[in-house]
C-alpha cells in the first residue's frame, strides 16, 4: 500500500487543483453548487437607477398578440403619451384583431408583421423608442437584447429569461447599450402587495425575516386548449423542463419588501419537486387512457418548492403549481419582526403587540386604506375601470410609460429580470443534483448596496 | 503523468470502496447525504401493527407535571379503564398539585416522587404498565427507552427523541421488547385533521401529492417566562440548536393522510432556515439592550423551513418559527389530484371538477360531518367537555387507553414517533451542510409496505 502512496497523493493534488478536472467525473459537486458570474467587460457600469433622455411620446411596437398581447394593445390605448406604431404576430388574425382594437379605440392603425423573424425589423426600425414583447417564453430574452442593441428600451412578459446565459445577456447588453430592459411583472402593482410594499418601506413589519411567494394555478385545461397557447407551447414546457418554470409572480412582490438587490441579496437556493401526476391523471380522464395525451411524458412535477436564503439571513418560499386541482394562490407572505402580512387564501394583516391575532376586516380594511401606495392613490381607481387582472395590468403600463415620458428610472430594472428569472435554470440545477444548494450569482456585481429600496420615482 | 496513472486509480478505487474513508477528510459530502442505518439485531422482528396482550386496568406512571403532565393527570382521570399509581416532578409542588387534582377527581392517591432520577425506580416498579411521560424534551427518550426495557409500555410528550441515537434506540428497544412505544401527537386527533384523514383513506383527494405542516407560534414571552418552562429548557435550545426544533405537531397528520412507513415513506429532506432574528430584538424591548438576555447568542434561526420527498415522489414542506409575531398556524395542507384542504390561517376544501373555488362555509360543514372520523363521533362531545386544546388531547389518552384495554395496535407506533422526531436531528445536519439534501433512513428496515394505511383499531 505504501508504495502507492506518493503517487496517489500526487493524484491528488492534481484533481484538488483542478487541473485534470475536465476529465475527471465530479460525483459530489461543492455544495453549494456555484454558477459562474462573468467578470463585467471592460468600460461597463451597472444600471442602478438609470435614467435616459424624456421621451414626450413613446412610440411602441408590440411584439405577440395572443392572450397578453391584445390585452397590452387595449390598456396602451388609454395612454396618450404613447403610441402603438407596430404590430406583429405570426398569426395574421391576431394581428387584425389588434389593428381592430386599435380602431375601436380612436388610435391610427399601426404596421402590420406576421413573419417569424419580423421581431428583428422592427427592432432595426429607427421610429420605434419601445419594443414590447408578449410572445411565448422563448423569445422574450433574444427580443429584448436585440431590442436593446438596436437602441430600443424592452419591456418583456415574464420570465424574462430561461437559461442563465440569457439571463447575463440581458444585464450585459443593458449595461452596455444604457437602455432599460423592464421584465413586465404585473402582480408587484396589485392592490394589496402594493399597500404591504408601502407598510414595509414605513417598518410597519420592522425587519422582513422571511417571505412566500408562488404561482399555484390550475392550468392543467387550457396547457390541452388547442388555441390558448400559440402550438401548445406551454404543454411543451411541461413535457420537457423540471424545476420552477414560472417564479416571477411570487418573487418579484417580495423581493422588492426585502430590498433585493438595494442592500441585499439573494445568495442561495434549494429546490424540490413532486413527481408528475397531475396531467396524466387529466389527460386519462379527458382524452381516454389510450390517447396520445394521457401515454405522453410530462417531465414536469406538480408542486415545485423552493427555498432561498439571503445576505442578511433571510428567506424566502416560492412555490409553483399548475397541474393541481386547488384555489389559486401567490401567497404573498411578508413575516417581520413587528408584524404580518398574507394576501392567500385570504387577506391577513396582523401587527405587534397583538400580532397573534389578524386584524379584523374592518381594522384592516382601514390599515389598506391608510397605507395605500400613492401610486395607487394617482391611478387605481382608472386601473380598476381599464382592467387587466383587476387593474394591476393598468398600472404596470402607466407607469411604465410615465417613467419613460419622464426621463425617471423605471420600478423594475433588468436586475429584478435577472434575479426573478433565473430561478428557472437555478431550480432546474438544484434539482438535477439531487436537491443541492445552489449559489445565486450577483447580477449587480458589486453594485447592489448603491441604494436601499425600490422607489417608485415621480417627477 | 502516465507513470501515475495506475497507482492513483489504485488510489482512488481504495477510496471508493471506503477502506481508506476514516483518514480522508471529505470536503464535499454526497448528495444527499446519507446517514447510517443499523441493522437489526438478529432475533429482532418489526413492531407493524404489534399486537400485546389487553389491559382491563391500565395502571399508569406520568412523569414530569408541569403543563403537559398536570392536563394529562386531569384527562386521564376520566377515564375508568385507566388508574394513576405513580407521580413524579423535581418539584414537589407541582406533584402535590396532581394529587389535588387526582383527589378532586375522586380518584385515589398515587405514589409520589420528586428525585431527579426517580423515573429509573418508577420503571423498575412491577405495578405499572405505562409510563407517561411529560418532561421537558431531553428526558423524552431515555425515560421511554428504560420503561420499555422493564417492561412497561411507554408514551412520551413530542419530540420522541433529539437525535438519531435515540431514534434508533427507541425503535430497536420497542422491537426488542415488544412494548409500545407512542409518541403523544395530540395535533393527529384534532377534529379537521382527523376528518381529512378520513376523506384522503376515502380518496376524496385523489392521490395527495404534496402536504404541508408547521409549528408557527409565538413563545417569545413563554421563553422568558421563569416558571413556564422549568428552568428556561426551552429557551436553552434556542440558543444552542440549529434546524427544526418542533416538527412534530406539523407532521404527523400529514404523515398519516400520506400513509408514511404505510406504503410510502419519506426518502430525502432540505432544510434552511433564517439567522436569528426575533429573540434578541425582542430581549432588547423587553430587558434592555444591555441585559444578559439582548446579549445573549441565540443560535437557532426564526423561521425554519423543511421540504421532505418521499419513496412515491410526493413532498412535504414543514416549517418551525416560534419567535415571530405572527397568527398561529400548524398549515395542514393537503394537495391531491382530485381534492384540496387547508386548515389554517382558515379551513379550507376543494374538489374537483371545481377544486377552483373553496366550498362555501356552509358546504364545507356539511362536508365536515358527513366524513366526521368514526372516533370523534365516539368520543369527540365527551373530548370537547374534557378539554385539552379543544379536545385533542382527550380522544388522543382515550385512544391510547383503549387500544390497551383491547390488545389493539396503537393508532400511533414507534417508527411514527422516530421517523416524525428525526428531523430534529437531519435538518440540522442539512443546514450544516450548507442546505444540503439529507437522506432519511427507513426506521422500519423494510416493513414499510406491509400495511397500506393507518387504522384506528375498534375491538
Amino acid at each position: 500500500m505504501f508504495k502507492y502512496l506518493k503517487p496517489f497523493l500526487v493524484g491528488l493534488l492534481v484533481l484538488t487543483l483542478g487541473i485534470n478536472a475536465g476529465a475527471q467525473k465530479q460525483a459530489t459537486p461543492k455544495i453549494p453548487l456555484a454558477v459562474p458570474t462573468p467578470p463585467r467587460p471592460a468600460g461597463q457600469q451597472d444600471v442602478i437607477e438609470l435614467r435616459c433622455p424624456p421621451i414626450a411620446n413613446v412610440r411602441i411596437a408590440i411584439i405577440g398578440l395572443g392572450n397578453r398581447g391584445i390585452g397590452a394593445v387595449e390598456r396602451l390605448s388609454f395612454i396618450n403619451t404613447a403610441t402603438i406604431v407596430a404590430l406583429c404576430d405570426v398569426n395574421p388574425e391576431y394581428v387584425t384583431r389588434a389593428q381592430d382594437e386599435l380602431k375601436k379605440m380612436g388610435k391610427p392603425a399601426a404596421e402590420s408583421y406576421t413573419g417569424a423573424t419580423d421581431w428583428r425589423k422592427i427592432c432595426e426600425r429607427n421610429d420605434i423608442d419601445l419594443v414590447y414583447v408578449c410572445t411565448h417564453w422563448d423569445l422574450h430574452a433574444p427580443i429584448a437584447i436585440y431590442a436593446m442593441e438596436k437602441g430600443k428600451h424592452a419591456a418583456i412578459e415574464v420570465p424574462a429569461a430561461l437559461t442563465m446565459e440569457d439571463c447575463w445577456k440581458l444585464v450585459n447588453t443593458a449595461e452596455k447599450t444604457r437602455r432599460h430592459c423592464m421584465m413586465l411583472e404585473n402582480c408587484n402593482y396589485d392592490f394589496f402587495e402594493m399597500a404591504t410594499l408601502n407598510m414595509a418601506q414605513k417598518g410597519l413589519f420592522g425587519e422582513i425575516i422571511h417571505a412566500e411567494g408562488a404561482y399555484i394555478h390550475d392550468l392543467r385545461s387550457l396547457n390541452f386548449d388547442d388555441k390558448y397557447y400559440w402550438n401548445h407551447w406551454r404543454l411543451k414546457h411541461n413535457a420537457e423542463e423540471i424545476g420552477n418554470l414560472y417564479p416571477t409572480h411570487g418573487l418579484g412582490p417580495i423581493a422588492h419588501a426585502m430590498n433585493i438587490h438595494r442592500g441585499d441579496r439573494m445568495e442561495s437556493l434549494v429546490c424540490m419537486s413532486t413527481d408528475q401526476f397531475g396531467m396524466t391523471e387529466y389527460a386519462k380522464e379527458k382524452f381516454g387512457a389510450n390517447s396520445p395525451e394521457a401515454k405522453a411524458v410530462y417531465k414536469h412535477g406538480d408542486m415545485n418548492t423552493t427555498i432561498i436564503k439571503t445576505a442578511k439571513g433571510k428567506t424566502m418560499m416560492i412555490q409553483h403549481d399548475v397541474t393541481s386541482p386547488r384555489p389559486y394562490s401567490r401567497h404573498h407572505l411578508l413575516s417581520g419582526t413587528k408584524g404580518f402580512a398574507q394576501k392567500y387564501p385570504s387577506q391577513i394583516l396582523a401587527f405587534e403587540p397583538n400580532a397573534h391575532t389578524a386584524l379584523s376586516d374592518s381594522d384592516r380594511a382601514k390599515m389598506l386604506k391608510e397605507y395605500e401606495h400613492p401610486i395607487v392613490t394617482e391611478i387605481g381607481e382608472k386601473a380598476k375601470q381599464v382592467g387587466g387582472h383587476g387593474g394591476m395590468d393598468f398600472i404596470m403600463d402607466y407607469r411604465l410609460i410615465y417613467c419613460l415620458n419622464n426621463g425617471l428610472p423605471l420600478d423594475q430594472d433588468v436586475y429584478d429580470a435577472a434575479e426573478w428569472s433565473c430561478l428557472v435554470p437555478l431550480t432546474k440545477l438544484s434539482i438535477k443534483n439531487g436537491s443541492s444548494a445552489v449559489k445565486i450569482p450577483d447580477f449587480t456585481r458589486g453594485a447592489w448596496k448603491k441604494v436601499n429600496t425600490v422607489t417608485y420615482f415621480k417627477k
